[in-house]
């Protein structure tokens, strides 16, 4: 086998999330980076370029250029993959095109704009047998897939309430200075009809759902637009069922002054209980009826063969985001040589186009549910 | 001045709440137990009177009985007040007729089953001019009232968001057993309508309307009653909306498995946000937009000085439940020694018959909102 | 039975431990403050007697003439025992005459000044028969009574490695402003050879023997001044070795410059490890080798029954530095009930006058130690 | 520029540091892994190499030949540095011959066996002018460097007091079968005359003098070797003396059962403090004397601009091992380009062959001191 080629679209001069998505895929040694449309202009894609040692010519102006470009290059040297990490509006296109000729695509959430859209990528992967990542980064924690296993084995018994929480609180402090530093998120032709919605919350409702194995089947909604002109919602609270009849309650917030990641989840059984919380990653407190409160950590004591052969390091040192992130990448680079191989596997753990419908659905119920004065809604 | 002379209704044998009432009022050594109508019997009354080194004559077979005869005892004998312990429903009648007979009344919490008695409460109270103390303990911790300080000063600007919880696990293990154990609890004709709503819920909305200094104006509540037979909520999510526009979630339960006593609350303003958790009652964390964390404690930097006052010890011991419950009633006791000084004070800091009121509207207004599918309704 | 009559030494106007011992031994309802030396004046010893309600004919100008008079009153109202809560170089005449003339002892830590004042103690107690309680609260502690069982029990295995420290930061602020406020403290006159070896290193030494039933036999110091004109230590760093063969350091330091009361203990067996602290006084964490940690609370799961009864309330509400003082005081209140009632019991969990000759010779020893450069010293 | 070239020594199969080198130097894209001498023979380190998706003949049977024939490559295939991930007893000889040979050199700690050898090397850097970093990772934290940075700028005053404990229990469990495991450790011929000195307790010598700016220069040591047949060392307590006049107490272990990396340090000045935990490595505790105590975080508030440069994500994204590790990795290479580019730059802030001498010094007098009975030895 040899290293997977890699090309970016979006992840230019300002953006965080393009540095994220570049470490995280290089941090294994299975992927390199090979060529990216990393802006809307050619100079400014080439600058980028420049600055992570990639010739010249493998930089272009646009998705449509490098997509087309690349398919027509000799199969040892053209990429293999697209990761798309622009904004929230240029996901659906560049995954589109991306399938359509042929390239298999990893993909920031949410996944697009509107439910159509949505279904229509999940169509054309079915088609095409291409493989397809959705970058729920906060899946990939050792932690959280310890949770989702003792969830599945029947060790919490049946799960009956849960409690949901990602607040943030860098819109709090200067509402109209932050609205320049990360305009798009503001604006609804480029975030779509959410704002902390599509941000953050489909990562709490992915989270819900990779942990118990279930899913987020109705919710009732009351959002928050905090600052003047703003339009999108930087705050919510929400109630939701889940299809195996537990309940919940989620907390999401862009205006939680002083937080500033807290992913927490609290997941309730009839026999034990597990509390994640993002910041303190790599630890999973449970709780149970007849025994003492544990602290399990991902290479420690009671944990999952399957688990344990996440973490890249040994007890007590710390892993964190990038990790998390790393593992995603790291699944689908499996996957993907698998393929490449001729020896296809079924898929491994990695969230799926699915995941991307679930969440624009998810999205998209909040913001109804919120105009009827909280109704619930089906997802 | 002399040591206040206290009786009490409730609190025999096998009454938990009763020895609470006991240590907490006789901590600061302002207070002390003079007589009882601990049981139902005067048999078992008297037993648990000689447990407490009490005289046979002080100890009386029913609430009725004791007011009666306390009464007729002389002035310097008889007892100053009555404080009421027993199960929710025998909480009105006592009160009522303490009142009604010029005994001044510490009550727990729910104060009544209908808001009906609750404003009768109300009433009598203003009418005598006596005091009337609800044992919202939690509101006796010295972080709480420096949250509360915090907010009434503005350090926290407006006040947007609001999280609070009340978790517990004590009904998750075993359905059947446990009603053994608190039957009363899970009893409609003596717990009223609402189960942990009443028991923990009051608590949390308490707490809000403590700290925030406004109130839970409209709420849209989720119910769960889990495990068979269950007649009375044991689970509940719920949306709320506060006078001053604030949102908020709130999640309570006792199935919520592993749970000792989980009260926490975050409470989000404009410049800053405080986090207090009962287990881990003498920190209270406060986040800013331009500040790093801070960590405050009981005796430490930058605690009001009235708040300080609170503390019975210096830095860093640790005070707990018996010591926020002590320190209502040593505001009571210094409320009533100066009463019967004939300097009389403002009421000082402690819950009033008022928040009585409060409490028992919430649980009807959750009830209610429940059984209309979570449609929003009025306090 | 009654409750049982305590006379006071020390605890007038200003001092703290006077306070903290009235409502230790009030919380349980079985002791009685009757009479008291607060000051060394009599004048000052009724203004604190009247303040606590006491009648004025049992305050008393000085422990000499308290313990004189109370001798003659009738059985009936004469005092049980003396609680000694006075500076240091107090504590040993008043418990010496009080023995002397047949009254039980509770006393301050640490015992005495010298370790000759302190046998003459120990020696006196098995004279005389009489009950003698050395307040080493922090033994009170429920979650330190279960590392001590667990040691007992061998759960642990064989106890290797110890760590403790006991870190305060008040004398750093102002070393100067600081002696006025606690002058005895800096004056060996009134603390003995130790300064902060006495005040808290002696609770270190206490704790270290009380979870591992075994003792410190050898010590190696290396003592701080820190401060202009400083006589005595306010720092200390310590080797040590126990009878059992286990090792361990001790930190120990008054200008912790930020530490509250931070007494903090991490006992490492062959099989298992506990770590308790004091600011967090509820929770003990249990390490293993082949289980996940685990976070033991006093109500909770996997607890040892007779460390359960240990606490005045249930699962989740914090008991605080008062509790455990009054668990001191309420195992020795049994004690002497059961001898007053004529069935004697042998001596339950409370600190000895031994452990009080081990507190003074740790502090010489340490002193000793630190003098010849850190060369180990025998206890 | 280009990303520069790196060769490795040691690193095959089973090695678990080869692997956190290499996730750690590809982390930021600066560094390409060109060949290795990665096990002790040719077949080995080429089955190595392929996993690597290394061309077979930079595979190297040994470090000798790898440095010979890399050196006759042209300037553009070349590597740039060696970097050595080998047991202890192998970093000599590799890094000598690295040096002579032109090549700059990243190595493992300790840095060397005996005090000549380190000094030769740090003689031959002096010399040949060429690059040394001693990976020290810890020192990559941020909140490390915020640690330094605020006693660099006087934040905390003077420095006083200092405790550092590094305490791991993997050794406990089955001593025979752990040397099976990492059985160079527990061979003085391989490791060198310390045992969990040389592996941890340098980390720890190295942390006080990375944040206080001053050095150890006394230590009085007490060692244990447990378990049959145990040769070296692998539990200490010391105490310290600081250049500065600070003191300390030392805690290091690997019998310390149920403890994963606990690294841990507490700095005591005169007018604040801080606390850093390794495995709670992105939060740093900072108490004061007149302040709130603070909780600060690598991209939060109040954290110095350079020290914020060093994280890879924002705010409450943790950061890990990995991470920490990189960064000395990332100095490092932007120190090399800046001298391969002819526009060198002052060392920048990544450990040094003097801290390697540094520590070599540490381990030997730690072992005469244990051997002295604890006797103070210079360093």
């Amino acid at each position: 086998m040899r290293k997977l080629r890699m090309g970016m679209v979006g992840g230019g001069t300002g953006s965080f999330m393009g540095g994220v998505h570049r470490k995280a895929s290089a941090m294994d040694g299975m992927i390199e980076l090979v060529c990216g449309a990393f802006s809307s202009t050619l100079e400014k894609s080439r600058e980028t370029g420049k600055s992570l040692y990639l010739p010249e010519d493998r930089c272009y102006g646009s998705f449509e250029e490098m997509i087309r470009s690349e398919k027509q290059l000799p199969e040892g040297e053209r990429m293999d993959f697209v990761t798309i990490v622009t904004p929230n509006h240029l996901h659906f296109e560049p995954a589109k095109i991306a399938l359509e000729n042929g390239f298999h695509v990893v993909c920031d959430k949410p996944m697009t704009l509107t439910v159509e859209e949505a279904e229509t990528l999940e169509k054309l992967v079915k088609e095409t047998g291409l493989l397809f990542a959705l970058t729920h980064n906060y899946t990939g924690n050792a932690m959280v897939k310890q949770a989702r296993k003792m969830v599945e084995n029947g060790e919490l018994g049946d799960i009956r309430k849960i409690h949901v929480q990602y607040l943030q609180g860098w819109m709090a402090a200067e509402l109209s200075e932050q609205a320049a530093i990360k305009p798009w998120r503001a604006d609804p032709s480029k975030s779509g009809v959410g704002g902390s919605l599509a941000d953050i919350g489909t990562h709490a409702d992915n989270l819900v759902s990779y942990i118990t194995g279930t899913r987020i089947t109705e919710i009732a909604a009351d959002l928050g637009r905090i600052g003047e002109g703003r339009v999108l919602d930087n705050d919510g609270n929400i109630l939701f069922r889940m299809q195996n009849g537990a309940k919940g309650t989620m907390s999401i917030s862009q205006i939680a002054v002083g937080e500033e990641n807290d992913l927490s989840i609290r997941v309730y059984g009839s026999k034990g209980s597990v509390q994640w919380n993002q910041e303190d990653s790599t630890r999973l407190y449970v709780k149970w009826v007849d025994k003492p409160e544990q602290t399990l950590t991902p290479d420690g004591n009671a944990i999952y063969d399957d688990v344990r052969a996440v973490s890249r390091i040994p007890k007590g040192h710390p892993e964190g985001y990038l990790e998390a992130f790393a593992t995603i990448y790291r699944s689908f680079a499996e996957h993907l040589m698998s393929v490449l191989d001729g020896h296809p596997v079924r898929q491994p753990d990695y969230p799926s186009v699915h995941d991307g419908v679930q969440g624009v659905r998810f999205i998209h119920a909040a913001v109804k549910s919120d105009a009827e004065n909280s109704a619930w809604v089906n997802l």
